[in-house]
């Protein structure tokens, strides 16, 4: 039974969705659906997702969409992944539901890169009210999960030895840093070493594949610059 | 092994959490953090859950917050709840992780009645412009519940016989209308006939239990209504 995994790579949750499959060796197909040509807002993607955005999965006759929800299926519905990832104790699994949950209400709501960058490639200004904000609730997650979700038990999150979904679904967030300014993200990131280090033990954790799934925020980074210096000087 | 459920009636996903408990036989104290008082700011609520909002559970030694995840610990460590909740099929379950977390980004965002009239009783002002956007939110959000997740082949979400954990969520949140105007509650809902009537399904489904811990609703509407005039009376 094939797996199709609708996404952009330019999305946080689609990443972190690739990055399941590849390094739990799940075979699926990875269908574009690219953001920046407006392709999720097509009659044809709409009937995979009649919510409009990526990711999105099908799998036989089953549709699903919401990355939180796919990750888990994924974890479920398929026999080789490891353990760790989504843990069968339902007290383990539970923690697992609340940093994932707490994630929608927190980091997934920043929007800093967007508002700061990222907006000028889809031709809307920037927004430094909203992009500043966003850099307050930002700045406040990371703090959060450094005291909180950080424990000293384990270098993963909820003091675990090894990452669940939920690293996963968090790093890759926090990595949409990377689209933007160097110096914003050393801002941002840099009072919070523990983040620092386990971001780096995430991605050694899903090594290479999640790499290679971020090769694009480079080129994208470069390309957002360059829209940004256009805005500057040809403001409208 | 002793379950306590640290909520305010006044909450929507404290009210169903509640409400889940009752109507699954599960036996738990309630323990109520009253938000008027800032109660949740409290060191001793801080030591259950740090996050300081409510609901959170403690299980024995088990500590959890995040409403969504507790609805499914609760569902999965207690042998007495029906299978309908929290399906086991795990098809069925992505279904309902998807409804949760579309939840998540669109009503849990709303705060429309928050804006409007709840704001007055923490000595806040109004916000008709936040209320406005919430009004919005709020109505594409029923719009969405009626035309998809509503479905032909059952009266609960996803074309479902019996309520789950998402039908449950869902309603207790479109009910904090309840605090509000009687004419905004009416204008918002009405257009969505599919919606009121599965939100009627979903309350003697969980009777009368739902009806019970609704009460506090009407003396809420009005208390707010008396602090709404003498706002509009005597303003700052």
């Amino acid at each position: 039974m094939e797996l199709k995994v609708y996404c952009d790579r330019l999305s946080q949750p689609s990443r972190a969705i690739l990055i399941f499959c590849k390094a739990n060796g799940i075979e699926f197909e990875e269908v574009k659906i690219d953001l920046g040509k407006g392709q999720h807002l097509s009659a044809e993607y709409e009937a995979v997702n009649p919510i409009k955005l990526v990711p999105a999965i099908v799998h036989g006759d089953f549709k699903l969409f919401e990355s939180h929800a796919i990750l888990i299926y994924l974890a479920s519905a398929f026999p080789g992944v490891a353990h760790h990832w989504y843990p069968a104790d339902i007290r383990e699994r539970a923690k697992v539901h609340a940093v994932l949950d707490w994630h929608h209400s927190n980091l997934r709501r920043v929007g800093f890169i967007f508002n700061n960058t990222i907006c000028l490639a889809f031709g809307i200004p920037a927004n430094p009210e909203a992009a500043a904000k966003g850099e307050k609730l930002l700045s406040a997650s990371l703090a959060r999960i450094e005291t909180f979700w950080l424990q000293e038990d384990g270098p993963f999150l909820l003091g675990n030895a090894k990452p669940t979904i939920a690293d996963l679904a968090l790093v890759c967030e926090i990595m949409q840093l990377e689209a933007g300014d160097k110096n914003d993200r050393d801002r941002i990131l840099s009072p919070h070493k523990r983040v620092v280090k386990w971001m780096e033990d995430v991605k050694s954790a899903s090594a290479p594949h999640f790499q290679e799934v971020h090769a694009i925020m480079g080129p994208v980074r470069e390309k957002l610059e360059q829209l940004k210096i256009q805005a500057i000087e040809n403001p409208e």
